[in-house]
């Protein structure tokens, strides 16, 4: 039985996270919002269960319901290969996925620093602040972390966890390539500062599965509904 | 040998939620940080491990050393009997535990909107704005989740996850006291709306080791230094 994804039809969001993962180890499943009556189905899940997830992404895989990002990973991991077996390095692999998580939040509020329910344009001079400080302090600040991690891990500095790649890589991949999308300018100054992580990044784009997935229609571009959104004026 | 916990000294934090899971489990542990030298012990530990954490609080025991407060509280939950032992119910709890750590991030956002790194006062503006919104919106929609997922717990709606506590439930517990404390106004009027959420705030409360904790020196008063802050304004 595939698994079933269940995430906003027209972004990447979070859910994008989930479908690398998926893609990444070639796993059977549907997207369900995507197709034909997905939509009422995804609302029917999140009223209906006895497990309702807060919000999407969540993942169905026969009775079990999941959702929260890390979680849906930590579940997934295991079982596609993606993480180590051994406890102590899944832990760190979900650690680093939850320090993702929060830099993740972080891109979205640089362009909604007051409100989910407001307009970018109601919110436009504080986002112009926010994301100053974004640029200059926090992005700095987390590709320094990631870089010191990948610089540290003991089988070398090509993966985050161990020898072989990891939803942690899948995810810091899509972080980088969000974060260029939004702040060009500023990525590519940071990206200078940490080579590490620059390689990581251009490693997982030409695994052949990712490869395959980003030129295909599964693959929705970037848009300003999503968490990462180009704002010029917000790149400084 | 006892648990190691780091976090800074002088504020419930991120820490609580951990400091309340081993001491409602009466876990031999040390608040490293709160004792002489332990700081800079702290800050050895975020410079030098293999396993660095982006911020405290992170936990030591023995050789592991694991950051980021939900994948702290995924290890010790099942160490502790704070957490179901069968995969889907372990899985579920720490679902729960990543939706109060957004809850939290938002909590704290209220009074930083726009930077960690800036006072208060500096983003008094948008910080009136930002919480006006997560007074309005956010809080009746986070803690109306947690009312459902009390509602449909099939074990009964004494606790969010099966017949016997977990670190959810101390974690909302703690949640709910430290929004008290921030928005006192706000929090009466939506625990009016929410009894089982406030029944459960009050089952906890009076669990002996919580109490006896809540009641010793252990326990940091709430302060303008932490994560919620009582700022009248705010409150609207």
């Amino acid at each position: 039985m595939p698994y079933e994804l269940y995430y906003w039809p027209g972004i990447q969001g979070r859910g994008e996270f989930v479908r690398l993962a998926l893609e990444d180890a070639g796993a059977d499943y549907v997207d369900v919002a995507r197709h034909e009556g997905g939509m009422s189905a995804m609302m029917r899940m999140m009223e209906n269960t006895t497990h309702p997830s807060f919000a999407p992404p969540f993942l169905k895989d026969g009775d079990l319901v999941i959702g929260q990002t890390a979680a849906i990973l930590l579940y997934l991991g295991a079982r596609l290969g993606l993480a180590p077996k051994d406890p102590t390095g899944g832990l760190w692999t979900q650690q680093i996925q939850l320090t993702i998580a929060d830099l993740v939040a972080e891109a979205h509020d640089t362009h909604h620093p007051i409100a989910v329910s407001l307009y970018y344009e109601d919110q436009k001079n504080e986002a112009l602040r926010r994301a100053e400080d974004f640029r200059k302090e926090r992005i700095p600040k987390f590709l320094g972390w990631f870089e010191t991690v990948l610089a540290r891990n003991p089988a070398g500095d090509a993966h985050l966890v161990g020898a072989t790649v990891t939803y942690a890589d899948l995810s810091l991949f899509q972080v980088v390539e969000g974060l260029s999308y939004a702040f060009p300018q500023a990525m590519k100054r940071a990206l200078g500062r940490f080579p590490r992580v620059a390689a990581l990044h251009k490693a997982v784009a030409v695994r052949p599965r990712i490869r395959a997935y980003l030129n295909s229609e599964r693959r929705i571009p970037f848009n300003q509904e999503g968490i990462f959104r180009h704002y010029p004026e917000l790149d400084g």
